[in-house]
């Protein structure tokens, strides 16, 4: 069995900001691997991300982000439980993440499910005609339809998109990362996007 | 006939932003009287920034204001003629002030004209429907209407709002004393509001 040192256990927590308890059994099951017990932490957080996930969130803050010489600015309200984690410096973080992103990629909703039903429905319209237009077989358009759909969802809605600074994740992960780190759930409620001249 | 010194000119010039000469005379017509000095430049000021009024306005900046540790947060987006005013210090003085007023004062719309015809008809008919209440007697209601009218416009349109750092001027004429200012037409185009919890 591989030595778990104290250093490691210290190394693994400033990275996940996991328990010491949860930190020792995942290097453990991980055999040592630092990228591996990571992983097991991941799994683990989305886990109980997902069980926080209904508790309700009144409290929060407020963000802004002012792009390229003041020519784009983003504005956020984050949720949390308590006012205790709305003042930490790593919910301000969340904050200026998200902010930043909304800034960069101009998204158009939050979430999947804010995107109207007859959006929809014309997006899906759109797509099938361009799989009929390029040839492709009447009983596999559905399916491209769908996968198109996917990323149109991970273009235009804020949690499905890639985080600007880390492609291998969504901000709906990121924002799952911040609720297994802060012990809360986490929402992003609204957020506004000005650009000059559009 | 007064004397009107160096000294005055300058004042006069630091207090409106307005050129030499027109300060000059300025205080030539007011006999030396710096408050008067100040009205009669207001005044040409305002003919002047009427005339620019009708000019485009496709350059500007965006503008945040975060208040009250982060549970209050606006964004502005004001428009001007050129990407060089777009950049001075003046226009983000103007921006900045505009966004600490829309956290603060929360208004709905940017201008009256902005207000959907059918909240107008509605706030007439509760007015109406509480004069009548009051007592007031038929033939005066529709002037007591109108009177609270621009009560509620000068609470909910940012341009007629009074100026939270001056309330004897409007938005609309701090907008219109940096026209003079910079001599380039200057619009509001549009704010966002977010407040924690609400």
């Amino acid at each position: 069995m591989a030595e778990i040192t104290t250093q490691m256990i210290k190394e693994l927590r400033e990275k996940t900001g996991a328990g010491i308890v949860d930190c020792k059994k995942a290097l453990q099951e991980a055999e040592g691997n630092m990228e591996k017990a990571i992983e097991i932490l991941r799994k683990k957080g989305a886990a109980k991300a997902a069980k926080k996930a209904e508790r309700a969130t009144a409290e929060g803050i407020v963000v802004s982000y002012i792009h390229a010489g003041g020519k784009v600015g983003a504005l956020v309200e984050i949720n949390c439980e308590t006012d205790f984690v709305a003042r930490t410096e790593d919910f301000k973080t969340l904050g200026h993440e998200i902010a930043m992103q909304v800034a960069a990629m101009a998204p158009l909703y939050v979430s999947r499910e804010e995107v109207p039903v007859e959006v929809i429905e014309k997006e899906k319209e759109i797509l099938k005609e361009q799989a009929l237009a390029e040839g492709k077989p009447e009983h596999i358009v559905e399916k491209i339809v769908e996968g198109r759909l996917n990323k149109f969802y991970s273009e235009k809605c804020l949690l499905d998109q890639p985080w600007i600074k880390d492609d291998s994740k969504t901000i709906g992960d990121l924002v799952r990362d911040y609720i297994t780190k802060l012990g809360e759930n986490i929402k992003v409620k609204r957020f506004c996007r000005f650009e000059v001249g559009k």
